[in-house]
């Protein structure tokens, strides 16, 4: 049974710390990523922690897509979550520019309708 | 062994479908949410869609709280993502603003950190 949304909850390591720490090349990795996933983009916000780490969220018609960065352990926690569109391809928009060589995806069924 | 973030992502029902079609009531929901997780607001982004549905974020110092309501189906999805605080009291926060009378939550552990 399909729900209301696909949410993708990824996990994602690379050894690029330096991108991840980025607030403007994370930024448009996001803005890539919603243009990839046919999203259109309501808002955007971004945050830059001390000593390091970034926090991205952009608010989409079709839900969000969020990004929190860890570089000292080469990680970051990508959501992406989408009434419609394409959220796979948005994914690997993230991979690509994030230069992932790990990574685990989990793809969720949100808002599952109740029989009848 | 514990990860870097908690994520809750909860599946709430009710049947008061003004209150999530109300984006004001949403707003000072997720701050009242946020307050309660002892968590630090670095921005909030309230969109209404036409003609029901409400999508609100807080970015957060310790990541983001979601949500996306679509009031026709008595539902909405929430995300807690945080690095510290109290996840669980700000979901108790929005379920008892939001009148929930049913709901399913998964914690995820995020950022799993590699043995060694």
């Amino acid at each position: 049974m399909a729900g209301l949304g696909k949410h993708l909850i990824a996990e994602v390591w690379g050894q690029n710390d330096q991108l991840l720490n980025d607030p403007d090349y994370l930024r448009e990795s996001l803005l890539i990523a919603a243009h990839r996933g046919n999203f259109s983009v309501l808002g955007v916000n971004v945050h830059t922690f001390s000593p390091h780490g970034v926090t991205g969220v952009v608010v989409l018609a079709e839900s969000h897509i969020s990004i929190h960065t860890w570089p000292e352990f080469h990680y970051a926690a990508l959501d992406i979550f989408a009434c419609s569109g394409n959220p796979w391809a948005a994914f690997k928009a993230l991979k690509e520019r994030l230069h992932v060589e790990r990574f685990e995806v989990q793809e969720l069924d949100r808002g599952l309708l109740e029989p009848g």
